[in-house]
């Protein structure tokens, strides 16, 4: 059989990953056919990136690639929009397989690119989009598939990980551990994808696609970064037997489907809890079947390297499927549920003043909101400073907890804004 | 596109759950097709199933079905020759595709079914086998390819890890905590395939075969049961911070492939070591890309019919690829590196008179065959009665400590086999 043709538009880190890689003669045994790289587009051909890039044909337009002889595309430029969306739209137009890293422009595009590559009989496959090494799309796409999903959870994000693990390791606060992330490499220059958890949620709405077979809906989705997470609050959470993590969380209910990313306290010893540093893990609730836990590196070279070189491997042997495991036409659009509806107990902590009466305030607002309360601790320091008064409740809705909080936060008592974490089960 | 259709050997509580799973309609938009059962084997045709089978061809014969009208052949009667072997083979053979859970039949032969199945063009897939609902065979076949793995190490047998969890959690013995299982219905009246590490075998042969690419190979396999396992044991090993697992343990080392199924001290707050009760999981080390955890339910109804689900859709997508991942001519025998070269820190246990001199004489003998000490508890309990003295190593060859404790087994100050049980590390 004739090699597979590639061409790759991006050679950083992960295209780089994937050239390399692709020089291992065991994968032509796996494939049933050699790999062939015939056409590259990168911002700069005469970088040095330790491989012989002297037999390729380099051209500086990477939509020009959907132009070449190449079978498959790799798109590794990123972006939601741009050339990457136009490369991809033209590559699978003209007949070409695509497979792509970028989360992104599927979060975005993902129902309508799925549909331009079935139409044209060509995959679309992004297994390095989500969750770096972790063959998780295919287990989605392929494997959990006999009772469906109803929940997934995941730590998608290395960097809001590697931040929170140093904070817990370290005691230092947030700002303080970013910087040194940055300076290190965890973190971008820019970080704010990263922690703002817009990034977790671009790859929990391509989960929750392949989970539930929607449309990858990007609208319908709460995101609330780390930013706001106190060496305070991992301190309490510690001290109750939890783990603070930033999960991303799609969830089938009876009233519609809940995305949303959040930091979360999650119970210590339980699977999500011990994922440290920069490893990234998705559980999969799989009905009767029970659940499943998958953990790997969540990104870098070689993790990310690996999930295209499966891609491609896939594409070699002629398995193309469809992108989000169902025909694109059978994607139904996602019916959010009301995220107030949510039910959970919370993690609440209060900065109060040092005065009789405060705690008989707040207490008078969460009863009045029928949030019962589960556990407290009121801690002072020294005396005249704001005293932490700590709180897991119950499990209530998430409305009435912000109806409380609401009503508490006009109390002349209360300093600062109430910090609320929920309190994710195992 | 026509239906898929099926023909079941065995309708048992997986076999039966199959059935039940794939009358999910969505399965059919997954697939691009629907499917059909079209014949049945199975003990008792009028045994009451929890779904109509009056439908169904019934035959006596097992073998039979390959002569059927069925594209597949679901094997799910089990055994490692007889009716199963023969009816794997007749199906290939007719050209149709086989789908089997049957641990026992691959590890044997495994390599011979695969040429066949390549031979007649139709694939033979395995993903029950293994690790119940937990897609590993496909993640080691399909998606960890890029690299190669050097080491996979699971916990493969959840009647095992049952045991041993219950054991940890009540300080019961052995014995004790099996005749329960059995009450349960966790453990076979006859349990030897179980505890005796049999099964994990079985299941560690086949992993090690998608891994290294070798022929499956159940001769090269040092294998070692939980039956020796006591609670005091399991208490020395909370006391220095581990837990007792029967890992199935596959290694490529510079000399050969090491595979061994034998009780390990793995450090507790690790994957492997948290994972309770009956669930799975699988720890694969892919090179550069790191270190990869799958955790799952191992055994039971939906989980296994789950990944039989998973490659009956795969089948009727066309997805068939060669059994192991690339060509059974392919396959390489395995070459066995040594078991006594395999380096690894140890715990002994020793069951000593109180004397004196009998530390000195247990040191004397691990000092003359190069075993350093790490760390030493020793533990008194009644005056007269036996002390117990446990000794962590440093990292040494498992020859070195076999030849130590045949020495000390000698002395007359030492009461009782004493006990070896290597740390794994996470």
């Amino acid at each position: 059989m004739k090699p597979l043709k590639i061409a790759m538009a991006g050679l950083g880190t992960v295209g780089g990953g994937v050239v390399k890689a692709l020089a291992n003669p065991e994968l032509a045994e796996r494939a049933g056919r050699g790999f062939e790289i015939v056409a590259v587009s990168a911002r700069d051909a005469r970088k040095a990136r330790g491989f012989d890039t002297s037999k390729f044909t380099w051209t500086a337009d990477a939509v020009a690639l959907a132009k070449s002889d190449a079978d498959v595309v790799v798109e590794l430029i990123g972006g939601e929009d741009g050339v990457a969306l136009a490369l991809v739209e033209a590559s699978l137009t003209a007949g070409k397989h695509v497979v792509t890293g970028n989360k992104a422009l599927l979060a975005k595009h993902g129902a309508r690119l799925a549909a331009l590559a079935e139409k044209n009989g060509v995959a679309l496959k992004f297994e390095a989009a989500v969750a770096g090494g972790i063959p998780i799309v295919k287990a989605l796409r392929e494997s959990l598939v006999a009772y469906g999903v109803e929940t997934v959870r995941g730590i998608l994000n290395g960097t809001c990980n590697y931040i929170l693990t140093q904070m817990e390791a370290t005691g230092r606060d947030f700002a303080d551990v970013l910087a040194e992330a940055q300076r290190l490499g965890y973190a971008e220059a820019d970080p704010k994808l990263d922690i703002g958890g817009g990034d977790t949620a671009h790859k929990l709405v391509l989960l929750a696609s392949l989970a539930f077979g929607t449309v990858p809906d990007q609208k319908n989705i709460a995101v609330e970064g780390i930013d706001g997470i106190t060496p305070m609050d991992i301190g309490f959470a510690d001290e109750f037997g939890f783990r603070i993590k930033l999960l991303g969380i799609a969830r089938r209910t009876a009233h519609g489907i809940d995305q949303r990313v959040q930091p979360s306290m999650v119970k210590a010893g339980t699977p999500l809890a011990d994922v440290d540093g920069v490893f990234n893990a998705v559980m999969a609730n799989a009905g009767p079947a029970g659940r499943y836990f998958f953990e790997g590196r969540g990104a870098g070279e070689a993790p990310t390297a690996l999930s295209v070189v499966a891609d491609l491997v896939d594409i070699a042997r002629g398995n193309f499927g469809p992108a989000f495991g169902r025909p694109a036409a059978t994607l139904k659009p996602l019916v959010p549920s009301d995220p107030g509806a949510a039910i959970s107990a919370y993690y609440l902590r209060f900065e109060v003043l040092d005065v009789p009466g405060v705690l008989a305030e707040i207490a008078g607002h969460l009863a009045e909101a029928q949030v019962s309360i589960g556990s407290m601790v009121q801690r002072a320091r020294s005396p005249g400073e704001p005293v932490s008064i700590v709180m897991i409740t119950h499990e209530t809705s998430q409305a009435s907890v912000e109806r409380a909080l609401k009503a508490i936060a006009t109390s002349d008592k209360v300093r600062a804004r109430p910090c609320m974490i929920p309190m994710e089960a195992a």
